[in-house]
């Protein structure tokens, strides 16, 4: 019988950490801030800025929203970040991706200050998670991973870690920041020949592959610790990961729930991010 | 029986290209120059200076070397550096690693001028490669690795590539562009519980691991594509790679000899960088 192993309890320790942080910069008269710069209203947008700003009030973190319209030029964008880029009261800068299509993505990630770029948008700090440079900042998602697994007293160390899917939101960064803290990784993905055989010798199976209940219960070894990442809506209109988890959770050691799981971590990984970032501007850190 | 896949058809290829392009740059009153800027004069260094001086030099890229005294200030090197990036008729940097300790490595990377960082130490680029972002520079050495399987007609999209070392000047920037070129990917290191198994599965076994003959016979799969990265001098004072070349060569179908492998195409990437570097700055890409 497996271990169910839940986001919550993860989210509130690094929460009350960063109560006392936050409380500390206030006593010197900083308040740290985050700035939402969105592209129109996505549905998945819209729910994951309301958890954003949730988790940041409750923890005494200002914010702003800044909306443009889904048509907004490339130019009124740029000008937008480089607002947020120069404001001195502005220490997070979070876009939501993909951006419209007439809007130059590649571009816009090299003009976000890496400093104020809390969910490593920035090829600077993509470098730097890469080669396990503290200094920068880590993607949220695969960043709650390392931090729930340590959280449950889960040795990474020598571990074989499979991760399915190969993203740079989910996938590969999960395998650097899980390299980083020198696990044996194999990433799998729609190219992959035998993604059941590979997925099974895992000792830690990681899943961000975008399709809902794709894991299987023949996919996952016994024993082992499956982190599920994926948020899917299935046919009934019910939330669900990229695991089936009733059937999985038979195997596993140690199984997250969907919802429930890696997902309440996030935000609380955005949240330390912008505590970093602040403190980087006011040179505390 | 193995076939032997030596390095230097590879990089008279691309040097066959590069002086095309070359003459054209030149055509146009453009010439590529290379900068070195060295501490001291390690051997190693040395070695892959004249290598690198040599390559150039028979495509046309003019070099220039500045050695500094290994006991130079961080002042003096990054006021070097400095002038190095503002020069309009430098386009490439190159700079050995690792630095003695007094100077500030995780500096002087982030100060490189990216668009002249042709052997990619600035996160920037790093990030780049990570992502698979053409607008970089990707580390030589792996991506010579990427260059040496395309030029042999060895499919690498869906293959089983297990990678031996994960150092950021080989291990982990071979496995990232693997994945990128849609590998299943599997890293192996020091701390891997089982790494004779683990490089036993793959189809195609990188390994930059740095011990001389470390894979044996038994590390191979019957049929293997197997590329040696390492360059080591064994207790008799000759060059050998990081695998038991004549044992494992009876098992791989394909198999890279040390010298006269990978380590013969690292100079012409190298050169690839420089005239990309040159296009850049000279707004020609």
């Amino acid at each position: 019988m497996s271990r169910i192993i839940k986001g919550k309890p993860v989210a509130d320790q690094i929460s009350s950490e960063l109560i006392k942080e936050i409380d500390i910069l206030k006593s010197h008269g900083i308040e740290p801030k985050l700035c939402i710069l969105r592209v129109g209203a996505r549905p998945d947008d819209l729910a994951y800025e309301r958890g954003a700003l949730n988790r940041c009030k409750k923890l005494g973190i200002k914010t702003e929203v800044i909306e443009l319209a889904e048509n907004v030029s490339q130019e009124e964008f740029l000008a937008e970040l480089e607002k947020l880029n120069k404001s001195n009261d502005v220490n997070g800068i979070l876009i939501f991706k993909p951006l419209p299509e007439h809007l130059d993505e590649s571009k816009i990630k090299n003009l976000i200050a890496p400093e104020k770029d809390v969910d490593c948008l920035n090829p600077v700090n993509i470098g730097k998670m890469t080669e396990g440079d503290k200094t920068g900042f880590s993607t949220c998602t695969p960043t709650a991973v390392i931090e729930m697994l340590k959280f449950y007293d889960i040795d990474i160390r020598g571990k074989d870690c499979t991760v399915i899917g190969a993203s740079m939101v989910v996938g590969k960064p999960a395998a650097l920041l899980l390299l980083n803290e020198r696990a044996t990784i194999t990433v799998c993905h729609t190219s992959t020949k035998d993604i059941v055989n590979t997925a099974r010798k895992a000792d830690i199976l990681v899943v961000g592959a975008g399709v809902a209940r794709l894991v299987k219960e023949d996919w996952v070894k016994e024993g082992a610790i499956v982190i599920d990442i994926g948020i899917n809506v299935d046919e009934d209109g019910n939330l669900c990961g990229d695991v089936d988890f009733e059937n999985v959770k038979k195997k596993a050691s140690m199984i997250t729930p969907v919802p429930g799981g890696v997902g309440s971590v996030t935000t609380s990984i955005l949240a330390k991010n912008i505590v970093k970032a602040c403190k980087i501007q006011n040179n505390l850190l």
